[in-house]
């Protein structure tokens, strides 16, 4: 933040503040046109070559692009993950018209975490099957998915997961279940040095924990812990 | 964290944070007592030298608490927010037995920013209700509530806000509303220095940032933007 001699904000710098957080809360949304100068003079009641700085600095930031003969454009891109939603993350973001994408990092057969064990109400001497997953949104890494399956509710689950990218495509189709209830619980997390690594994002990046039990009635299914750089997503909920 | 010399981590350190993961899962809960040292030795499959090592660290993080001829108590509170909830603040907790408290920073008539306006579908003539208010969980600082109302639907608002702590009964008793939907979206946003001394919390902290759009079939009411310091509260969803 650049301050003026006697100590104030200036008035480009406000602006260009003002208008991130527009963008960032989605007045203003990835790939469109910003309004022209002229309009934004209005609007923010300064002069042009207040507007034009503000511009400068945020296309500086990465925030716009301007395309020659065209205009400037949105370039910041946070996807909206809508939280009332009992489908999956294909599913969930496939009805968009984003591309979506998995890559399987890694898949094992385990004994369950003290947290999972409670969780998957399952004995201490029964495994689970644990799949982590990175999740791509339009070529983009988005989140890191750890799911874990009780193994003597899904036997043959990793076989399956070569032919279909959906885990409850699978669920259905091969075990006849369709979840009915989840529970969710959201917090803050910092990434270790591998999630960074794979999800592509700075170490002082908070991330999003979404932690998910998914039910059949009262019995649980699968548990699964989601972690989305939080400058990526907005959360969503509707009611 | 503590390495020992063959740069390893010592097995004390990894139950630990075991013991940590599970009290900020919830598997241990705010005031409730840990397992007895013999039991969470079986469970964690470890000396008792061990658990009593780990018990001693998160007793020195304030995680825990040793209390003289009773036990070891969990220190750590973090309350739970239920995100499926029409009505507000006071209510929400109030339910669960928790004070819930208020002071009001700031109460101002102004001009609405751009979001404001766009969210509140107001012209730029017209002035809100700005309220800015401090929420108390048992006494502790919990969330910053900035609320904005239209001058034009709710004139005389500040006057009942003196005899009712409710914004959500002062608009059922005095304005004859009761909000239908609410729109909300959650993102993360780092504190101000002001919010941070308000908050009690660290500059480094994230924030949970949820606005909240109320409407009353499809016209806007009121927007707020809660910031609730992440490491104090966990978001729950159940469907």
């Amino acid at each position: 933040m650049r301050i003026t001699s006697n100590g104030s904000v200036p008035a480009y710098e406000k602006i260009a503040r003002q208008i991130k957080a527009s963008i960032q809360d989605g007045l203003y949304t990835y790939g469109s046109a910003l309004p022209s100068e002229t309009k934004l003079c209005e609007e923010y009641d300064v002069s042009r070559i207040t507007i034009r700085r503000a511009i400068s600095e945020l296309v500086d930031d990465g925030f716009l692009e301007k395309v020659h003969g065209k205009g400037t454009f949105v370039k910041y891109r946070r996807f909206e993950q809508e939280l009332l939603n009992l489908s999956g993350f294909t599913e969930a973001f496939g009805k968009k018209g984003i591309r979506v994408s998995h890559h399987i990092i890694e898949e094992s057969i385990e004994p369950a975490d003290l947290v999972t064990r409670k969780q998957l109400q399952i004995e201490k001497s029964e495994k689970v099957l644990k799949i982590v997953r990175l999740h791509y949104l339009d070529e983009s890494p988005f989140s890191l998915d750890t799911s874990y399956f009780p193994e003597s509710k899904f036997p043959g689950l990793f076989e399956f997961l070569k032919e279909d990218d959906s885990l409850y495509d699978i669920m259905k189709k091969h075990f006849h279940i369709s979840p009915l209830h989840a529970d969710r619980t959201i917090t803050i997390a910092t990434p270790t040095e591998r999630e960074c690594q794979l999800l592509e994002c700075d170490m002082t990046e908070p991330l999003f924990k979404m932690e998910k039990l998914v039910l059949d009635d009262d019995e649980p299914l699968h548990r699964s812990v989601l972690l989305t750089p939080s400058s990526r997503v907005s959360l969503k909920l509707r009611m």
